[in-house]
């Protein structure tokens, strides 16, 4: 009875067998980024809306967006599974598409160290045209590990998780490809669009052409957009991170081993041949 | 720069002291309910309205709601912190006000066993009339610990960690006041708010006027409402729950002990001392 997970209309109740897995591999990869020197923070998933305009988020992809407001009372009920905008008040609230925002909103304003490096974990959320089980959901979590600091710093640590997460892949015998990408943070922005095609920033982690994880170089927009400075001269910030999408990994695991538990002891026999980062 | 935690409009951005705090007492109310053999379980943060409204939130508390809603496209970013009605869609999901919503709509149209347990953290919202730091937020962390059985069965788990949780506190040099208290969540129901008065179904545990942790006793309303039975005559289950509000439980600490590094010390004190459950 309580064992079975249900993926329902984009949201997934995970029963105890699917959650231990997933508190698994987030666990797996809040260590690599702890072991890294990472320190761990937490975040809201929803912000004022000025917060993620400010990030450019309903710029580039108004059509995910979810916002949130109340209610004007009295109200009644919904009606047909909605509340009418009749029935709500303006919304000031969006919700996350990504969990890394947490990380510039709490740098905001401040100069850091040169190899800054946070972790944390999110719900994340995204009004996808269509859902797909665990594999395309429309609340999520996602495990983020976050470079801030110097351009080469944020290069330096996209590397070794870029290694880290193919050996991971590899040990675990599922068949991933590795694809340039373009960040759909950056999709709608011509000359960065452009840009991008010349230096790719975003490398994805695909198995059965699902993106599991990615690793993303931002340059310094988040760098100037948060005011977040950089050694003495008041240099931007570059950040780069390196994004886990924790119900995809439990959608190829359970292709692939089966059953949760099956899956958790191949994570760990994976974890022991991988050895400390 | 990255060790200073932010609390701004009801939300609040936690530095890693404060987050390795609150995971600290995240895993310390976890491990109480494994080892009263509650199986882990993971919910989303939010629900379609119609869910929600099935178990009468937006008659209960409509003033506390938050629903969300995608954005017309194309559409002009917010203006003055806000999207208008203008911009917005219709609002088809609800922020979910408490964690263990998760728990009963997992077992919807189920059979359970007679001492189910089960636990489970979640994001929650509340649109309260003020905010005020760590102590009133409008997204926070809730742990709970959900029993779903029969009425001996909710009444023993909720003895067990009323118990548990004075003696916690005890440990921690906090001064609590278990108050009985009306459950919000039938707070505007005229039988039940009787009943309630009748035979208290709500304990909270108040350090400083903030209540940091409650135990409920449902009786069936969860169990009629999301069809869960037990036993093989088909009678409508129980339900029960202990909820720990976390980012409350910083607050008070924080207070008490100076530093959230002084505050972890005296945890992990107080738990040697409290022993096993």
């Amino acid at each position: 009875m309580s064992g079975r997970s249900r993926v329902d209309g984009g949201l997934a109740l995970l029963g105890p067998q699917d959650t231990a897995l997933l508190r698994l591999l987030d666990d797996t990869f809040r260590d690599w980024g702890v072991q890294a020197g990472a320190g761990e923070i937490s975040a809201p998933p929803l912000y004022p809306v000025d917060a993620l305009a400010h990030l450019d988020v309903y710029v580039n992809f108004p059509h995910l967006a979810l916002v949130a407001g109340g209610l004007t009372t009295p109200t009644d009920g919904p009606a047909q599974g909605r509340f009418t905008t009749g029935q709500t008040a303006d919304a000031h609230l969006g919700l996350s598409t990504a969990t890394c925002f947490g990380a510039y909103l709490l740098l905001q304003d401040t100069r850091v160290a040169p190899d800054t490096l946070l972790t944390l974990v999110n719900r994340c959320f995204r009004k996808e045209d269509h859902f797909d089980g665990l594999r395309r959901l429309l609340s999520f979590q996602m495990r983020e590990i976050v470079a801030i600091g110097t351009q080469a710093h944020t290069k330096a640590v996209i590397a070794r998780f870029r290694e880290r997460v193919e050996e991971f892949l590899t040990l675990l015998a599922l068949d991933v490809r590795v694809e340039a990408a373009t960040d759909p943070f950056f999709e709608a922005g011509g000359v960065r669009a452009l840009l991008q095609k010349m230096e790719p920033v975003k490398y994805e982690f695909q198995v059965d052409g699902l993106a599991i994880a990615s690793v993303n170089t931002h340059r310094n927009f988040f760098g100037e957009r948060c005011r977040i400075t950089v050694g003495d001269d008041g240099a931007t910030a570059f950040t780069g991170c390196v994004a886990f999408g924790l119900e995809r990994w439990l959608a190829v695991l359970l292709d692939h081993y089966g059953t949760a538990e099956k899956a958790r002891t191949a994570v760990d026999q994976a974890l022991r041949e991988l050895g400390p980062g």
